[in-house]
C-alpha cells in the first residue's frame, strides 16, 4: 500500500526504507531491490550474485556516466571487480543496430567470458541496448539493470524486454531476456530533468489505468509529493509500480496474452514518436498522448462511459504532461501504425479501457473507427 | 542402429524410409523429420504445425534457391501459403550483422507478424542467419529448418544455436533459439558439391569420436556407400547423427556442461578458419584439422594412448578431408584462440579425447602445452 495514499506523501514514519520484489520466473527469477542510497552498496550485491566472477562491462551514456559512473565503479572496485566501460550517446535516435554493434565491439575487445555480466547504468535506452547486447554476445551473458530515470525504474528495467529500433518501427529488433537483478536507487532522480521525471510518471499512471483504481486516485492526491521528489512518496510509487510490472510479467513473460495490456497508449504513442522522428516527445510523453487517444477511442466505441478521457487528461495536466495530439493526416497515422509490432495477421490490436483500472485487448477495431477518431480532433 | 553397420551400406531391405526424432525441451520441443523426397510434402507439414497461419519468409542463398526454392514454394502455395523470399549471397564471409540486418529489412517490409514463421532453406550459414533473424525480429518469431547440406543435416540445423560472426570471432553474436521443426530430405544432397559432402561427413565422424565407437567403426566400413550417396546409408548416417545431437541438446540446451563436447576440434578449427580468413577451408574441414590437433594434444598430455591421431587421420583420408595443418607462428595461434568463445575466465577450454568415443572437457591446458603442440609440426 502506498504511504501517500493515506498521507499525501508527507508522512515519513511507517515504511521500511528498503524493499525487494522477487520476479519468479523459474530459472530466470531475479530480485528488484529498491532503496534510497543503494548505489553505493552495488558492489557487494554483485559479489553475492556472481560468486567467483570479478569482471564486468558497465554500459551508460554521456549524460548519466559523469553523474554516477564513478560511484558505481568505486563500489565495484572496492569489492575487487575489474570494470570496463562503454559510453553511448544520449538519445532514442541512437537506439539502433549501429550503436548496438559498437557495444558488441567493446565486449569483444574486453573479451568478456560467458559468466561475466553487463551492467546497464541509465534510462530505458541504455537498458534496452545493454540488455540486447548481453542477450546476443556469446549467445547470452548475464546483465543487471541500474535504472536512473523514473520511467526505467517503474517500467522498462523490469521484465526482460530488450530491443533496438528499426528505421521503420520501434523495438522491432530485440529479445525477451531477463536481467539477473534490478538495482534501484530513488535518490538518483534528483539529477533527472523535470521533464523526464514527468514522462516517467506517465508510466506509473498507466498501471493505475490498467489495473489499480486506488493507485490512480492516490496519484491524483499525492502528485505534488512525487514531483517534489519526497523520498518516501517516490520510493512508494516505484515500489507499487514494480509490483504491478512483476505480477504482469510473471503471468505472461513473453506477451502471449495479458502482458500486452502494458502497451496501453503505445500503438498511438509509438506512431506519434515515429511521425515526429523521435525528436519532439519523450517516450512517456508519447505514451500519455497515446493513452488519451485510446481513452477517446474507448468512449467512441462505447466501451467506456463519457468523461474517461477528461479524467485522464486532468491528471496528466497536473503532472505537466503534453495533452495536445499532434496533427497528421489519417493516412499517415494508419500507415505508421501498420508497422507497429502490435500488428498481427493484418489487424491492429488496441489496448482499450472500460474505465479507470480496467483495460482490455480489443482485436476488432476497424480502420473506419481509427479514421473517425483522427477526424474527431478537427485539425 | 545403422543399416550399414552390418551391411556396409549395401542392404536396402530393413529400415522404414521415414524417421522422426523428437527433441524434448518442454515448451520448446520439436520434431526432426528425415525422409527422402519429403521436400515436396513440406507445405502440408507447415499447415499442421501452424494452424491458421498462411504467410512465411523463406531465407535461402543464391546457390540453393535456384535448385530448391521452386519446389518449396510450390509445396507451400499448394497449401495456400503466401511466400516471401530473401536470398543471401553464398558464403561464410556474409555471415555477419550487415547481412542479418538485410533479413530484418525484408521482415519489416513483409510486415510479418509474431506468429508467421521464417524458413531457412540452405546450409549452416543460412540456418544460422535465418534463425538469428527469427530470434530477434519482434523479439522472436517461429522458424523452421530445411537443411540442404550434409553438415547442416547432421549438425547445425538441430539444437537452436543461431549466430553471425564478429570480425574478431566466429559465432560471437547470436542466440540459443530453437526451431519449431527440422525437415530433412537426404535427396537434396545429390546436388551438393563433393567437397561439401566430405566436409559434412567430418561432423558425423565427430559424434563417433565423442560418444559412439560403433559409429566410428561403421563409418570406416561404410564410407564408400555414403560418398556415393547410397540413399539408405546417407539416411542412416543423418538419422544416427541427429539422434546424438538431440540427446546432447536435451541434456544441456544452453551449453552449461556436456554440450561443449560437440565443440571437439572447434577451438583449433575456428582458429584455422580465422587465420585463413574463412576462404581456404570449409567449416567441416577446419573441424577435421582441429580434431587432428586435439587428438595429438590428447596424446601429448597423456590422456590418450599413442596412435589415436593416426587412426582418425586414416578415416579422414578415406573421406577425402584435408589432413595437413596449415603453418602459422605459435603466437598467432594463441592470439586467435584467445578470442574464441570457448575462452572463459582467461583460460582456454579444450575438448580432448581419451580414445575413440570418449571425449572430455579439459580446463587445465597450459599455454606451454599449446606451444609445444604447435612446434611439434616442425614448420
Amino acid at each position: 500500500m502506498l504511504a501517500f495514499r493515506h498521507h499525501g506523501g508527507m508522512n515519513n514514519s511507517s515504511l521500511p526504507s528498503s524493499h525487494t520484489h522477487r520476479v519468479e520466473l523459474g530459472a530466470r527469477s531475479y530480485d528488484i531491490h529498491i532503496e534510497p542510497g543503494c548505489l553505493d552498496h552495488f558492489g557487494s550485491a554483485m559479489c553475492g550474485l556472481f560468486p567467483g566472477v570479478s569482471r564486468c562491462l558497465v554500459v551508460s551514456n554521456e549524460t548519466v556516466a559523469p553523474l554516477y559512473m564513478c560511484r558505481v565503479r568505486q563500489s565495484l572496485t572496492a569489492c575487487h571487480w575489474r570494470v570496463d566501460e562503454h559510453i553511448l550517446p544520449d538519445g532514442e535516435q541512437y537506439k539502433n543496430t549501429t550503436h548496438w554493434n559498437h557495444i558488441m565491439d567493446t565486449l569483444m575487445q574486453a573479451r568478456l567470458s560467458r559468466h561475466e555480466p553487463v551492467i546497464a547504468l541509465g534510462g530505458g535506452v541504455v537498458g534496452d541496448m545493454a540488455g540486447f547486447a548481453a542477450a546476443c554476445y556469446r549467445r547470452g551473458i548475464p546483465y543487471v539493470q541500474i535504472p536512473t530515470t523514473l520511467l526505467a525504474q517503474v517500467d522498462s528495467s523490469v521484465g526482460g524486454k530488450t530491443a533496438v529500433n528499426h528505421p521503420h518501427g520501434k523495438n522491432m529488433i530485440g529479445a525477451f531476456y531477463q536481467p539477473r537483478m534490478v538495482w534501484i536507487d530513488p535518490c538518483v532522480l534528483q539529477t533527472l530533468k523535470s521533464r523526464e521525471l514527468r514522462a516517467g510518471v506517465a508510466e506509473a499512471v498507466k498501471y493505475g489505468l490498467i489495473r489499480d483504481t486506488l493507485l490512480f486516485d492516490a496519484l491524483n492526491v499525492g502528485m505534488d509529493a512525487i514531483l517534489t521528489l519526497d523520498e518516501r512518496a517516490v520510493t512508494d510509487i516505484i515500489f507499487t509500480s514494480c509490483q504491478h510490472k512483476a505480477e504482469v510479467v510473471m503471468a505472461d513473460e513473453t506477451e502471449q496474452g495479458n502482458r500486452a495490456l502494458l502497451n496501453l497508449g503505445h500503438t498511438f504513442g509509438h506512431a506519434i514518436e515515429a511521425m515526429t522522428h523521435y525528436t519532439t516527445y519523450l517516450h512517456g510523453e508519447g505514451v500519455a498522448l497515446g493513452t488519451l487517444m485510446a481513452a477517446r477511442l474507448s468512449e467512441q466505441l462505447g466501451h467506456a462511459a463519457p468523461g474517461l478521457e477528461d479524467k485522464i487528461r486532468s491528471l496528466y495536466e497536473k503532472v505537466g504532461l503534453p495533452v495536445e495530439i499532434p496533427s497528421f493526416p489519417a493516412d499517415t497515422w494508419l500507415d505508421v501504425m501498420g508497422h507497429d509490432k502490435k500488428n498481427a495477421d493484418g489487424r491492429i490490436y488496441f489496448i482499450l479501457l472500460k474505465g479507470i483500472g480496467d483495460a482490455f485487448i480489443a482485436g476488432n477495431v476497424q480502420t473506419d473507427d481509427i479514421q473517425k477518431l483522427i477526424h474527431s480532433y478537427g485539425w
